[in-house]
């Protein structure tokens, strides 16, 4: 109930806030204590589609355990904006444990035994005595490490029901270089690890000895994948590198940042109409961004990215995000249905299927066991791997376990598109929706508005609203913290 | 001017807010152009001191030129707060290149010819085409590094007057496994990684196969040195243990949380009134954290601390808070006369002086050569090691070198001691002012009020008062980020 009212914009909204300091004495369920005499449903991934079932489902029915690497759940569209400080980072999280009767478990899915129902996970929170240093050797840590190698091992978790909703990994098409010299912009480390670079490449650039060449190579930035994410990322990394702010710290240097969008495709933003995705390359390129469309990488090197079109181009900052691929857990899960791209295969329903003896086939349904998000398709009805597809899957399936679909009609899964938004920089944004295309500045109030709406938590909210108006009052943060 | 009305509470204020949006137009004065035809007056070190005396010296006097190791300057005595997440750590740190009409260079001093009047620097940004990534070997993080190699060499910078503020180093007095095992609280990175370890030790301890040994060991976290910092990191982190947002979290971790506060001497906080810390001490221990004085540290190892008096105490972390040392530029210019702490010994100006001839006696002045702060000693009139002495004397100096000093009683550095204040935790704080011993509450409310009025930054008042009635409303930020 809360959570719903949390989401649509209502008046239980108001209720909800008033109640918090009530609610928090009553929310000591704990994270870790199992509670006996309901069926265990584990859910893997916490991402919008693992996240928002988590949220959603009835706990008095089960006994929810979630397990994810990442301890908090990211509200992934706005990452391109916090790797650029346009927004704090602690503003697009929510850490997992604060869903009120679930048990959480820092860690990842290596395998699953549907036979017996057991997942073996791996924790990702290890107690290594002292944390990431930089300044401690990689030896010296895994030293360390050993000391308390005994509690690293692996662990067991049983469970009557199972949702998998483990996302996927970035695609680098086997790319030479990309892994070692290249960010991808999925979670809040790399989104950190971009806005501490950033700052990183401006220092180095600020040396009273250092050749025009290395100089320029230090301010180019290139971006690889011109879809939403990567030509936000283009966008908003002009605004700052054009923002009075930053041209007051780096009054020489801002001018000579140049910002590269690459993509293989002759489009950006294909996912928008036609004339949207022509109009946004238009605003970019005319903002100075370079969009170099149809363009095939080679390899990317520590100081260059080389094209088979451009040959080397010296970057200082190379950001790779050119879609999906298989996440390790869809490799392991051989006895499931999976199709070409090895996503699991799901009725409408999100159910897994066996894989079939008879190649082309369709497997049987494995009880108990769902899949959702970006690792799974639906048989015969394949959709966009999106945060909107996601989320609404998660709503689905946990009123579906919650019982609260009688309409036997209603249990099939529908996706219904909202409409496709995205920030294209200067306060300009695109907005495709079922009922109209707008662009511009309103696209780019709606934009925001609709994350205002949908991130998650009160905190968030009043961070968000915050932290807009001081950038607008009082300028925009400019520390690479 | 502006400074100056931002720091005491006037009416200045408004009007410096007001004008804000019109300054930042005229404020295009390059950190990077050099200004001819100006004397260059090189500052080493961004402290209390250094930032202070760069902010408030006369930029139409001199060509200003601020040399660092670190890009922001940091309100030091809020890190405890920081590093437990009551405050954001963007909250309490001013980048220094926002400071107007100032070359900052991100570099550390290595050495300075004194005859030549010559400075050499060492860039403590590095151009490695990809940030500091703990998931890269350090290897590879080499291997980059060389293909820049060339760029990465030590510069000279000429000076004509020089002030060294460089501050000192954590005392360790040689204690075995300190730098690798414990963290100090001196920067935003060491407050970060105590703030991320943090969490690490909560989901370590919430694995369902853990012993209980390694467990507690995990929940365990000793303080090493009862100063104001250690005692408000005590008081912090059993905040942080206490707080229903963090009991929500791990409502069956949370209480088996263990903190202890050790010391050499037989009392904490012993720079206060001895009622004063004795009421802290008492309150302390009431909230259940161990107070262990008059202890000696033998040796810190990965998962345990070892004392003469407590033999082995596993701890999952260890935070190192005992004092200064001088820091390497106080060990590398030996030309100068320094104490028997290596200080740099200076006359009431804070003018540096030759090592004398004859042992004992008093070195002649080093034309154009400053140094105050942590790093210097005034000659026969030593002074603690506070930020407040710092600031006072990067005042001092900005106003001599400025010549803001007609009458020459006033060249002489006079201390002001306005008063000690800290945080005990549980809203409750310690005041020794020169009117007054305050204590609880009230003390508390002091506590912030000061930091509030002199957190440096527009930005950052508004950032400390959203923050703590953020806390109060809907409760503490328990993200890791």
């Amino acid at each position: 109930m809360r959570h719903t009212g949390k989401h649509a914009l209502n008046l239980h909204r108001l209720k909800v806030f008033g109640n918090r300091i009530q609610l928090q004495a009553r929310r000591g369920i704990a994270s870790e204590i199992k509670e006996e005499g309901k069926e265990t449903l584990v859910v893997l991934g916490a991402g919008w589609a693992g996240y928002q079932f988590v949220r959603k489902v009835d706990k008095s029915k089960y006994k929810v355990v979630s397990i994810s690497g990442s301890t908090t759940f990211v509200t992934t569209p706005l990452l391109p904006s916090a790797a650029t400080g346009a927004l704090s980072f602690r503003d697009i999280v929510e850490p997992l444990r604060s869903t009120e009767d679930v048990n959480y478990y820092h860690a990842w899915a290596e395998d699953v035994d549907f036979k017996n129902k057991v997942i073996t996970a791996i924790p990702a929170a290890k107690p290594i005595f002292r944390g990431k240093d930089p300044l401690v050797k990689q030896q010296q840590r895994d030293a360390r490490a050993e000391t308390v190698a005994e509690a690293t091992s692996e662990y067991q978790i049983k469970y009557d029901k199972l949702v998998i909703a483990t996302g996927c990994y970035n695609q680098t098409f086997d790319t030479p270089g990309v892994k070692e010299n290249a960010y991808f912009l999925r979670d809040i480390e790399s989104a950190a690890a971009i806005r501490y670079h950033i700052y990183e490449m401006l220092d180095s650039a600020t040396w009273p000895d250092l050749s025009d060449t290395l100089r320029q190579a230090l301010l180019t930035w290139v971006i690889v994948g011109g879809g939403p994410t990567g030509s936000e990322l283009a966008a908003e990394m002009h605004d700052l590198a054009r923002s009075k702010e930053f041209n007051k710290l780096y009054p020489t240097l801002a001018p000579q940042i140049k910002i590269k969008l690459l993509d293989a495709a002759p489009a950006i933003l294909t996912n928008f109409d036609k004339a949207l995705s022509k109009y946004a390359a238009k605003k970019l390129k005319r903002d100075g961004i370079e969009v170099l469309t149809s363009r095939k990488v080679l390899r990317v090197e520590p100081d260059k990215i080389v094209t088979e079109q451009d040959g080397e181009i010296p970057a200082g900052l190379v950001v790779w995000s050119t879609g999906n691929k298989a996440s390790p857990l869809n490799e392991t899960l051989e006895s499931l249905q999976r199709d070409k791209k090895k996503s699991f295969v799901v009725t409408e329903e999100l159910q897994v299927l066996n894989r079939p003896t008879v190649e082309g086939q369709r497997g049987e349904v494995v009880p108990d066991v769902w899949a959702m998000g970006d690792c799974a398709q639906i048989d015969g009805h394949p959709l966009p791997a999106t945060a909107q597809v996601a989320n609404q899957e998660g709503v689905f399936l946990a009123d579906l376990l919650s019982g609260r679909i009688s309409d036997p009609a209603k249990r099939s899964f529908k996706y219904v598109h909202r409409g496709t938004m995205t920030n294209i920089g200067g306060g300009e944004g695109l907005v495709e929706a079922p009922f109209a295309n707008v662009r511009g500045r309103l696209a780019y109030i709606a934009w925001r508005g609709y994350y205002w709406i949908s991130s998650l938590s009160w905190r968030n909210k009043f961070n968000l609203a915050f932290r807009w108006t001081q950038n607008a009052i009082i300028g925009r943060d400019i520390s690479r913290i």
